[in-house]
């Protein structure tokens, strides 16, 4: 590693239109350009270069409708919605406001799409600048906001010819202990220190980082490593959305459902603590519930009258209760006899 | 803005405890330090000096014991939890895995904690550094993972003599557009630019931005003003927990409820096509639902027969339809008369 970074802006690229060599462009405003600096180019410039641009009206309603049309477009999955914004997944599996859809630094008739594919571009870019003899690292970056922290910083949406994630794990620290979580998202890092030098309105969409010195002889994995699958995401849906999926949960609780197998074994007392916490907590003054001696997974629910309303009653109640072993992680089956009386069955989820 | 940054590491600090002048060792180190740059420096060394670490046992059950405990110290409020992972709200109100407590580059018998208030750091640094002639900028720093991408950043957890958060709103692009959401967060842009001479191992727990070039003249805010308000973020809990929430939300709709104020004026008729959207979309094979002439906000629900278990399922039918009414956005609440007939009202919540 080198003792120190330079960050260097590149000025004096201009207007870029669909068709535009980037190569070109970038090394006529940066002749000082030189083998292994890593070259951090905004989205934006990249897209209009491919002509990744859609015209859409310059105001009023149908501007707006235009713009929902382009974002459906761009989206694979909503992630959470509120007020006027839209955080999606895209079809590249970013997950960003608006699909990272933008209308600055463009004419008030067009809307910038990100790239059709970042990594490709980076390749593409790579490749054109060692045709004329640089070998040099290419990011492709935008910027995107953070869950929980005010303020947005750049990060990485291509890269080509590094890695985009630099991998501690293994190694020791000075008194012996093995770092086992730390794999840091360079690239992400080479963007937001390439973002210092570019603002937003000076017209610097390429910054250089100079002295990394980790680049690769290939091309290497992408930014798409960086993605990370929605499936293994904590985070995967926003709040209200997950909230109100739980609520729909309970809406789709079918009340003649197949049963559930009883939980058994090592699983068996757990879930029947957690039975005997939830009628304790919640109690449901319309019902009786027994748990029947020797059948750990089920209770009997039974109304406390025989009167038509007593009946229905047990019915909510014994629903209610439902939605809370769900909470909790447990299924249920609900059975109910000719008399009215229930047996609910609970176990682990099939 | 000067013409471009130089990121340089700080070597040679050595190790650190509790008492150590850091502005001391700092200077001794780098004693090309000026005036007009700014420090990054990782946290774990602040953490140090100011003795924030806790003894633990080497290792055993009574370590992980252990670490829960102080891992609950350390918690405002539990995010979301998967496996071993807990990500939590710390006391200032940082989102962070295990609350950014730290077995690494410390000896086995020792937690190191984050600062108590690492803007009151960066600020103790910032005027010691000043007492010995320097005019700079202090960032404190640490190692954070990210929603939906795979890799961990520095961002900053203290700062003193800049600002946080470098304002782009109300500036025009080129093309006349107002830039209206462009808030970034130069702070963490510094942390993730400083992290890349840092590496993990190496012992560089400082490094130094040269050329940034908008330090301010007090302290300015502070890091704290990145920590956004858990009400305003659309990720406040993790999917499963949320979604467990909306579950406990449907467990605690109590069956006889005080009365919603059927809906009126202009909310009227979405919330009635609401509602016929659900009963069409969930059928409920057991109930007749009737929508009364005139009565707007208003479901009557009956049994399709008068036996026992057709007044139970009707109950458990009406508790599902409020759940998905609850998903939509809609309150509920249901009376019951003497013959078991359902009055559903749905408004809008309180």
């Amino acid at each position: 590693m080198s003792d120190g970074l330079e960050i260097l802006p590149v000025r004096g690229i201009g207007d870029v239109t669909a068709g535009d060599d980037l190569a070109a462009l970038i090394t006529a405003a940066a002749p000082w350009l030189a083998d292994g600096d890593v070259l951090v180019v905004t989205s934006k410039i990249v897209s209009k270069a491919e002509g990744r641009l859609v015209e859409v009206p310059a105001d009023g309603p149908e501007r707006d409708e235009a713009r929902q049309r382009v974002l459906a477009g761009e989206t694979a999955r909503v992630v959470a919605r509120r007020g006027n914004t839209t955080i999606v997944q895209t079809h590249h599996g970013f997950v960003m406001a608006a699909a990272g859809i933008d209308a600055s630094n463009v004419d008030k008739t067009h809307l910038v799409l990100l790239p059709e594919d970042p990594d490709a571009s980076a390749r593409r870019l790579r490749a054109d600048l060692r045709k004329r003899g640089l070998d040099v690292a290419v990011v492709v970056s935008d910027t995107m906001g953070r869950a929980w922290r005010n303020g947005l910083t750049d990060v990485a949406l291509g890269a080509a010819g590094i890695d985009a994630l630099l991998d501690h794990r293994g190694q020791l620290d000075p008194y012996g202990n093995e770092l086992s979580l730390t794999q840091m998202a360079v690239i992400d890092e080479l963007s937001a220190a390439a973002e210092l030098v570019k603002g937003k309105c000076d017209r610097v969409p390429v910054a250089v980082v100079r002295g990394y010195g980790r680049l690769t002889a290939d091309d290497g994995p992408g930014a798409r490593v960086l993605v990370r699958d929605s499936a293994e995401d904590m985070f995967g849906s926003g709040t209200a959305e997950a909230r109100a999926e739980g609520l729909a949960e309970a809406a789709r609780m079918p009340v003649d459902a197949p049963r559930v197998e009883a939980v058994d074994g090592p699983a068996r007392d757990r879930a029947s603590r957690i039975a005997r916490e939830l009628i304790d907590e919640s109690p449901l003054p319309l019902v009786r519930v027994e748990f029947p001696a020797g059948e750990v997974g089920r209770l009997r629910l039974s109304p406390p009258g025989s009167g038509p309303a007593d009946l229905v009653r047990l019915g909510a109640e014994a629903q209610r209760l439902r939605a809370a072993f769900a909470a909790a992680g447990l299924a249920t089956a609900i059975e109910v006899d000719d008399l009215g009386e229930i047996t609910l069955t609970y176990g682990v989820p099939a």
